[in-house]
């Protein structure tokens, strides 16, 4: 089950299990935040696009009630890491995962067929200090193939009427989402900060879009990750729950 | 000086003063955010647009090193208002007022001239709930004459090249900002959410535009009005030095 530099972390939500590469792709905060922040009712269709290892649809399949989980991750090798995580968590009834790039999302699924769609997409913009394309973690980390644009657009076509796009981003690209979203009527409706402490500029920032949404937009109470004295607060605490001990050492 | 309902406030700033309607219209803590946080460089050029009763051109005037301050409003009431505390404060010669909608600028400037414009336009939109349109106080918190768009194209206009506005305004209506901004060349560098005290939504956002300036854009750490124990923060303090005692009742 496992390959070289692979381990398996223990999710503690119901024994849920995840193999993760130590020295490629570990889930961050940023990950676990979006799949626990994400609105996912009951027997919702949820897509996530660009699931790396699957954090989020195992997270999802943990903690939720969805219908069904769809995942796309264009990297055969971490694809092949959350083809095997779902096997190890007899997760195949639940997670579909597909390894394909999103712009291919035609050959997988019919235009407005999701309620939910989540996205952890690469923070760096294209073309901006790659240094190792080789390097499994800088393309997980670079717009190498859909950039920031094509995921609204992608999550645009498939997401059905008054159906959500929950994304984490920089605040940095924030004008960049806003106007993708314009022009691909998936109105951006909620923004929550998230802060290391209290004090400090965001370092990300969920968004919550809604297909065909209204124009007005909710500012969200600040979302701190430490508190004054560097502990987790209370609001993550409860969030995380009993994933801490999985992450990498590195994220 | 004075007519029916007003009353001669302390700002504080090295004797400056301003006359306010206790029934009309009365700063509040926006307007003196808005003067203190903006960037003004010595001698520069600056223009408050919907000036009120000029609480922002006293400030600049009182605190900063300005070469001139001019501003425009709308309402004779209300600029008459400002025009007495220039003469009561003897500032005739640094701030130039006029008595006009911010849609006439070319009848009293010519473009591209100033390097700073401040704004702390009507929050509410036009056609929005206002239920009596003699009501001065309904009149400066709702869009009747120019509205966002208008606010922001007018300055786009004013600006020299990084030539700056700085607004503040509701964080709803931070969409539409971000919009007419790009469509004006006024690019949104810089957002400050400000929050009346931790673990609230904002209420405000200061925007920093930058007439021709890069995409990239900055969201500071948050300001908060009150502490946890429902105290000024010490940053309010340091802003507000002795304003304290000169805001209305009811803002």
């Amino acid at each position: 089950m496992l390959k070289k530099d692979e381990r398996i972390d223990d999710l503690g939500l119901g024994g849920l299990q995840i193999i993760q590469d130590k020295k490629g792709f570990c889930f961050g905060v940023d990950a676990v935040l979006l799949a626990n922040l994400a609105e996912i009712k009951k027997d919702a269709k949820v897509l996530d696009m660009g699931t790396g290892s699957g954090i989020i649809p195992l997270i999802i399949a943990g903690k939720r009630k969805p219908g069904e989980i769809h995942s796309m991750e264009i990297q055969p090798d971490v694809f092949d890491m959350c083809r095997r995580s779902i096997l190890l968590n007899n997760l195949e009834g639940c997670i579909k995962p597909v390894n394909d790039s999103i712009l291919q999302w035609e050959r997988y699924y019919t235009k407005g067929y999701f309620d939910v769609i989540t996205c952890n997409p690469p923070y760096k913009k294209r073309d901006t200090g790659l240094l190792n394309p080789e390097d499994k973690k800088r393309i997980a980390r670079h717009e190498t193939d859909a950039d920031l644009e094509d995921f609204i657009s992608v999550a645009a076509q498939l997401l059905n009427a008054k159906g959500k796009l929950f994304m984490i981003h920089r605040p940095q690209r924030l004008k960049e989402i806003l106007r993708y979203g314009e022009k691909n009527k998936l109105s951006v409706k909620t923004l929550t900060f998230i802060h290391g402490r209290p004090g400090s500029k965001p370092t990300m920032v969920l968004i919550k879009a809604v297909k065909e949404g209204k124009e007005e937009l909710l500012v969200e109470a600040p979302l701190y990750i430490y508190d004054h004295q560097g502990a987790y607060t209370k609001r993550i605490r409860e969030i995380y729950g009993e994933i801490w001990t999985t992450r990498c050492e590195d994220e």
